[in-house]
């Protein structure tokens, strides 16, 4: 059943190792059929050369193995959560991708807030940070309560997924959200890209003009023997 | 019509995945027809994958799609505003390359400053960063305006688009210029090398002389059982 | 004789260039026999170009060379006491890779503190940095000196090379454990990608808030031409 | 003439590229004959695609072109110098590398100290940056006189280029030696390696251990699914 889904999530999941998202056999995507009572994801630790579409899990909405030899993810929960809350999504991705997670990672941030146009292309504002877990949300229900909390992040700050389709989650990693896997993999690329602009833009204004400048007779040497009248660098004769 | 120009377009947009200077669908690049009559330029939104010579739009010094069903980049009217103000140039390039767009996003920068030869062998003096835009500019003909601010920082700086081949435009990323496309993302190339030389030049500046010295010890052991008379690394015997 | 071994270790090592842990000749995985007799490793100073499995150095527990023409890796003393140390590991891997040596050469560190979930799925607490070896560990015996103070470092944090399988050996680089080599190998991967997570985390713990936001006119205008009613971006209709 | 030496000079070359130090037409390598009469030599501003062992550049001791159509890198000056200034050097390799350029051009740096083992293998001390060059240096016999000015470097620190194989000329970046090309070459790939490896600790060694740790909770929970007695994560169950 559901083979033409199967394919779709592979794909979508393959796209992690395509972009540089993940390492070994880190991340899963998943998406749910259209009758939102089945959602197929990766199956939990298995090597990205030896994903087939053919063993992609399939599990209902309690999360129970419907088809299929492989354990599903160990984030299936997670994912769970996010379908059962927004109608309006049918593809959630996750990742450790290095500079999302180092936003999540460091204890001051509670968003990535907009920089640049990058940024506002596909997030209508700050991009949110969760709070921390209690500790009775990590020791029961760990994944489950994952999810809720990427809810309630969300519902804080007022948005809907499609206005917001990435959440981070504190000390772990980001979560995207689309209107299918590719879209919500697509998000996760672009998050990744986003925040690397901010980690580097956030560097540059604390270093400031720091460097000083080249002496000036030395500028005038390289970009005239390129350019200037005598110009000497290259094949073409003056 | 214009089959040599689409090609020619058309490579010039494949060198921006090539040289990792875009990811998805994200830049573009255009060259005007010697007659400076007509645009080729990257249809709007479409894979890097799907793109052919044959798709490439063509739209008049109006802006109106003179042959093709794509429509054509959001930014044509930027495109178009630079090539009506210099005669010069016959290619224009656009990016949200990582480091040249993460100074156009730190809002202390008003340019990068020239540090080295790297910089002075394509850049005659510092690279610009406009000016914000005012919500008037970015409420109506927003990408118009856009080329508008690019030219009214060159002429701040008295320098021709030869002269200084790249701006920043404020919070969004850099156009770059050349006397055709190809030139035009080769300037993007280099910019974004010269961005990166830039950043890490800063943070050199500041850190310093931070991390101290290895013992001396460890040093003499490790370059002597290399290159030292009893070396014993590899496989040459001495 | 141990030709299975050998090609074992042959692509152990082969994933040093396969995950860019090593440049040039640098790095070294090596791998013990089931009765523990025998230890397989990279011969010193190859390319990785040339190594082939039959050119994997055989030696005995005392480093004694068993067959083959090549001499084995300078560091092979290094490995042979942590095999003496630990039954549990039958593999070990040695890099200088870029963010886990950035961290044994910073004088300051004592370890790479847990700050994340990635760190917490394969490190039980902070991976430790070895204490600077005295000159005379230096001058003799370097090698074996380095698997001692190595072990050392586990016993002061009281943990196992399963608990703990990576030790930061001080103005050197990282050295990691496995139950087998290709384990090895993959705890050098994931202790990069860690090390590198660590070292954003800081960096922005450190630049905080800096870097202001967008005009908010600019946010809505990017948005809003890509996902608001009247979206231009694209060639979908609206 | 010297076809070997020309193919020779033509790999040496082609590993800018492939070792990622060099952008477009960037760069230059050479080597010098036995009798140490002629310099074979990169053409000037020509793409590595179109580069062949053929069109390889050969010049006199005095600069003159000997064979071949293409005018010489216009760096030769410089490579000539060293050749004349160290009979112990075959091969001299000249990038912009980026991390090792960085350093070139932050003016507070006077070398890269020694931090750590990967340095030690190679460097026998701190690799130096030149003074700045004086207007008259850089007015008339440029090139010439950065050859000159390396060389005062290197004996104002007391070192012949086989003990200290590479010198950073201030605002400008890194040139090296080797016994041949291919060696120059090498010490290229591993002073950017080293420069990146300074870089990074130097920052470590400032932002200190900021970014606190993870819950002692999370980190019990992530190592336990993986590894404890009731592990979930994967498929091996127990």
């Amino acid at each position: 059943m559901l083979e033409e889904l199967k394919t779709e999530i592979y794909w979508a999941n393959m796209m992690l190792k395509e972009y540089n998202l993940v390492v070994l056999t880190w991340g899963n995507v998943s998406g749910i059929d259209k009758n939102r009572e089945y959602v197929v994801i990766k199956p939990s630790g298995v090597d990205y050369d030896k994903l087939k579409p053919e063993n992609m899990a399939v599990v209902n909405m309690r999360g129970e193995v419907i088809e299929g030899d492989l354990k599903p993810s160990s984030d299936t929960f997670t994912h769970l959560e996010l379908y059962k809350a927004y109608k309006e999504i049918s593809g959630v991705c996750h990742t450790h991708s290095l500079y999302a997670t180092s936003f999540a990672q460091s204890y001051i941030y509670k968003n990535i807030n907009p920089l640049g146009t990058t940024h506002a292309d596909y997030f209508d504002g700050a991009i949110p940070v969760t709070r921390i877990m209690k500790p009775k949300e990590i020791k029961n229900d760990y994944e489950k309560n994952t999810g809720l909390v990427i809810i309630e992040t969300l519902k804080k700050i007022k948005k809907s997924p499609s206005q917001m389709p990435a959440v981070l989650v504190r000390s772990h990693g980001p979560f995207t959200f689309g209107k299918n896997a590719e879209e919500s993999v697509e998000h996760s690329i672009i998050l990744e890209n986003i925040a690397h602009l901010a980690f580097n833009t956030k560097i540059l204004t604390i270093v400031g003009y720091s460097g000083g400048n080249m002496q000036n007779e030395l500028l005038r040497k390289h970009f005239d023997r390129k350019h200037g009248e005598n110009a000497y660098y290259g094949q073409g004769g003056k």
